[in-house]
């Protein structure tokens, strides 16, 4: 593979240069496998099935800086997978005497599993992180926003008041099941190693006597999980990732698809702290973390199906699925790790116009309060002839363009009702303040 | 809709007459639907914001045989739910007094998601004995084939022998982990209630003191989880459900996978217990229940997907979003429905067939050996050297016609060694026996 | 399968009475099947293979209202398919004289293949009066309001004026580029006709001379295309049609997608003919047919793909690939007509604000001129101050909540220029005008 | 971005090093990038809208190698597109001279979408010769195997004979129904030129008299198709190139599914001319051409579903769904072109056992020809009684483990018939030759 096949990320400004991206690069792939690679002897080390010299001679020479990635890639093409090469040149790097010990009873698929999960733990370890300011952040604007009100929106249609705080507690309680769902993930995340078909025989032969002592071993070496069985055609790790994957990236896209919502030149309730300009338009602040973050939302559920689709792989190593699996996997990480980023920033950075949510509120003449007022005066009027009322009224209000509340006002029946503390627009949002507070609860 | 337009299950061999379908058919919906409006009249009584007699007639009307589902689903069309039409005809037939006691305070996606929970629940809790029982003659193939040595196949060939009763173990452990998974999401579906925007306020009208009491009530007269936060846009259970039910449809999609591949013609390892016929082909039995369940793996993942992707759904209710969850949901739970009942059926009805596992263990002439053999070999004749002599002898017994076993004890290098012993397929299995033990303590 | 498992389209208000649920619902592929098999019979009569008495027997007996779908749908279970029980119940009809002759010689898959392709011509021929319908309602909005201006909007925020004709005149061509994908999937639909493993064989044992004649006739009897070869997995003819399918969601998930923004209550520049009440808010009317179809917008790629993925098919019929293509690709049908159906209601009844959209435009004081003015003042003043002097003036005005042309004008540098004319919108949605001029063209 | 975060290929050896890779990497789209920029700028002089000599000097500097990609990929990241930071660097490179020349009057998606199209064009260049090689090796090994017979399987089963020659023929018409619609794609690649919302108004600000000549002199400098609208948010081409990209993955994956099934140990009918080894076994030769294509097959659907839904893209520029396309719509570019090659060498490699084929189709004791038998002896024996023999002596040979012929020829009934030349396996395929030979005439 030559540089010009090289993807630097010119078409991923949504993950450009973040932890995320580092930590899942082919870089960080060879680094993994070759630390899987060094585990693996000095697993077989520490069970006395190899020299203790072995287990440092491959250790010292699994140094990514050794390796020359795009001569690796392109050899992969043979066998169809990168360990083989990566096999044959640390051999050569650790030399005649140790070299033996290299590889030794693996199969190509433990050492790309297991550096696979390395991988994922370590994005992981960043986008956690980002998943904690973001919620942090949201918590503080919930907080600050308790009893902000804004227009409800359903269908695209101002419904009833609800409050900005509320909103954003919403979002915040996605970004902790995201992190919670994560978190789980990462910390189940276990090594692979079941030798050419899982059943650990190559250990045996060469001299284990109990070959199962050996994934554990080996996956203490890693700080990864033992696992149950070899788990080369059980792909429940692979699935669990895109699943928790798959959801924080949509997570993500609920904050940003209100984000753009709420950014609208029409609508201006909130904007990005710092908008991304245009080439063409010098007055334009465009919505890019909340755009790039809807893009990321946009390609995860895909990604994952991909995922969900290889559970289905034949025989003890399939001949395609698992193959299928490398980049849906590494493409996830690497969206969800700059959404995460791009969010945290997102939220630190917001900056709310309450003054343009209540004018908003106001729109509609206070027809948005309709239907707060046809069950606030059901106790009165009887709640089919609230309804009958306020529908009127509502057509009324909206002909005239007047505010909702001066026909009704008209209105003989409602004489006795207080009618402008009724419609006092944070009263109208109900339960919204004691909803926020228990959300905001959650840590 | 006319009956023309009825989906009666002709291009769903997958899920006919399974429990699934039945309790995720439009009935069941209805019948959902209908449970949640009651249960919402009932906990408004139980916390006295409505009369008890309300709750009664309420109860009493919500009889799914009451209603015409094919009338509901053409008058749904204007309002874009069928909650309004529903709505509609409940609070007819609750009568003049109690009438408006029906739905107050909610909103139509209220009700909607709610009654999906139920039915998610109510297929779930058919799906899991299925799970079960498939589970359970898997175990117990498990162990009765515990040393039945097989090819272990890798990209399409034999690799190393490994067992039927590991593999089984392994088929096993992921429906195990389907089971664990969607116990889990079922135990956290949970109801749903906010009314027009999330924020209970209709409710306060209404004249709760505390409406935040309301969901706890409401999902208690339904056993279902109370909500933290009203969860319109924040779809956390649609994506679990999503996320459990792909995975349960690939685990299965793994084990119909390997049940194709080992029923075929020229392997015939195994075959279902009642395969079905064809008309053109007297003689054929198909392994049609792995076939079924192979296709519903096929599909599950992009349903999955769909639903992922409303998680970015924009403000209180989305336009479209929200609206494209139904079908895509509905249609995983009775793909996976149909395919536990068919995994099921599967695994209690396998056929077994040993003797053609030995007989395919022995088709490469021992080739399948040849990596147990250079790692047997390895002390004796060091890595290298063992290698190559495989290596060597594989390419001379194959070019031979020959088991490989002949040619190497040719090699004086190796006449000390008890080849016939080194080659028991089942010692050749290396740790596949304790690995199964291991699994089966699974429970 | 019972009652309670059917499906009437509950959870489907997109497709709910629509011509496309009637044409591909379950009764519609029984016809379709039957059809196929009359064919079957009248093809080799007409080719001197079957007495004209049985064709006319078998004709007769096809009759979809002498079938028990239920029962079909159940028994299809066996087998795996429909088709299998089918013969078996029409064999009985025809009776035993001429029953021999019912699907003689032909396989399951050739009857299915053939029905889908026959429900696929018929809601085809449903979809594209409805496409037409909706680019004429689209061509007589572009002509009405070529020159109505309204902000461009980029990343959600206003960019530079624009014509509600040329956004319109865009909706067109892509329902007319809908329309011609459409033609000419449903041009090319093919029978197929293979027998069990597409050789025809069976034909020539009953007597066929040239067997393959048979097929030429048997398209003719329906008016499909003659297949070139079986395409028992030679899936072209599904792949095309899952791709003009996703095309015309897509396309028409274009126009919701604009539809929704404009009528949202800030914006407000259209709003659908008739829109959907709500239970709970009397004031509301909900963009629906806009919402209906976004949302089928959002579930056909994920359909698409599942049939994209059986392309993939093993052998001379697949295990698996096949059965799942049956649901998506109805699916895809029915919703794809169901949005259809609403678009071109949706167009038709659309009605315009052009008020609202001078309205909004004035939003920015201008600043969604700045692009425009900086290149008209370029001759001016050279492009590097021509910016930097509109960049500081949009600056100024937005701080001073000014029209951009008032602090511009204060400029010395632009006092020749007459602002006014400048600033005049329909001229600075440059070549708009022109641009839909020509799209009308189009036919 | 640093190099930790580079992709040079580690994860893809489906693609290492294929001609395809290098026209998809982000060389190629910068390369691209500045192609349309230069173009800009030549269309403008050739329209007189700009001097020569900006042309020339835009042309000159538009130089890949003077560009530095990591940090154009990062500095994307504040716009939130490439385009942003590489026009700044390109004026910087032109002078101050010419630089306003530069992009004038364009939007970052003018110059983005252009340059997608570019790489589209030149990757279908690399990638129609490969399906062109494919199809000819793939035509060569029909018509050399138009009589070899082999086993039809339906079901994973042994159904009817076949020849290998029709199934070859089958995968010829595949590949030559992608190469038409890559083809057809390929040719109406358009230009995109738009400018700040596709009214093309600042070229008129800039002076054009017509503005809408200018996208035609662009386009005409690149060699793509003028675009009848700017595309914004009309994205047909990019839609057309999803379908025809998941048709050519699915297409090559159903000949990858097919080499893999027949290389199978037990089957050994094909095998790749140079199959991948393994590092643990040895004896192995894997079917890796034909593994890494179905790898390839498993992702396109879901890479095209992304791409499909992004066509519901609102206003004049959306917020994420463009920004979705760029990833994936290269990667399918890269897969497709990794899959072609890979499915060309395999063609030209292939090697074929027709011994194996003839062994295997006599497998079931001629219970294979059944259905054949059964419809060859219902002129002598009525249809009843012929399928009645057959399912009977079917049912003894197969118990007795003797082929078919035996027992049938102890029937009284059938002794006048010749079962010898009956059961001839070429016979038995029945219209395969003619059916290849006519595949073959398509060109």
């Amino acid at each position: 593979m030559t540089a010009a096949a090289a993807d630097t990320g010119l078409l991923s400004p949504g993950r450009a240069a973040s932890p995320a991206a580092e930590e899942a690069g082919d870089a960080a792939y060879l680094r993994a496998l070759l630390d899987a690679e060094a585990a693996l002897t000095r697993a077989q080390a520490a069970l006395g099935l190899a020299p203790e010299a072995a287990a440092s001679a491959v250790t010292e020479a699994a140094d990514p800086r050794r390796f020359d990635l795009a001569s690796l890639a392109e050899r992969a093409r043979e066998s169809g997978n990168p360990v083989v090469p990566l096999v044959a040149d640390l051999t050569r790097a650790v030399g005649e005497e140790h070299g033996p010990y290299v590889h030794r009873g693996a199969t190509s698929q433990d050492i790309m599993d297991t550096g696979t999960m390395l991988v994922a733990r370590r994005v992981l370890a960043v986008v956690l992180p980002d998943l904690e300011r973001c919620a942090r952040a949201l918590g503080g604007l919930a907080a600050e926003h308790r009893d902000t009100p804004m227009a409800g929106r359903t269908l695209t249609q101002h419904a009833v008041p609800t409050t900005f705080g509320l909103k954003v507690a919403g979002w915040r309680s996605l970004v902790l099941d995201a992190r919670d769902r994560a978190t789980a993930v990462r910390d189940a995340l276990p090594a692979q190693l079941g030798g050419a078909a899982g059943t650990l025989a190559a250990f045996t032969a060469y001299g284990a006597e109990d070959a199962t002592a050996l994934p554990t071993a080996y996956a203490r070496e890693l700080g990864l999980r033992a696992p149950a069985l070899p788990w080369h055609t059980l792909r429940t790790p692979v699935a669990d990732l895109a699943g928790c994957l798959a959801f924080t990236a949509g997570a993500l896209g609920k904050v940003a698809a209100d984000v753009l919502t709420l950014s609208r030149t029409e609508i201006a309730e909130v904007s990005e702290g710092s908008g991304g300009g245009s080439s063409a338009m010098p007055h334009k602040t465009n919505p890019v973390r909340a755009t790039l973050t809807a893009a990321a939302a946009r390609r995860a559920p895909q990604l994952a199906a991909t995922l969900y689709g290889a559970l289905a792989a034949e025989d003890e190593r399939p001949a395609g699925a698992w193959h299928a699996e490398w980049e849906p996997l590494r493409d996830l990480l690497r969206l969800v790790g700059g959404a995460a980023r791009d969010a945290a920033e997102l939220a630190e950075g917001l900056r709310v116009h309450p003054d343009a949510m209540r004018r908003n509120l106001d729109l509609t003449g206070g027809l948005v309060l309709s239907e707060w007022l046809t069950a606030s005066l059901t106790p009165v009027l009887g709640r089919a002839r609230a309804k009958e009322l306020l529908t009127e009224t509502a057509r009324r209000a909206r002909a005239e363009g007047r505010p909702l509340v001066e026909p009704l006002a008209d209105e003989p029946e409602v004489r006795d009702v207080d009618l402008d503390a009724l419609a006092d627009p944070v009263r109208c949002a109900g339960s919204a303040g004691v909803l926020t507070d228990r959300a905001l609860e959650r840590r």
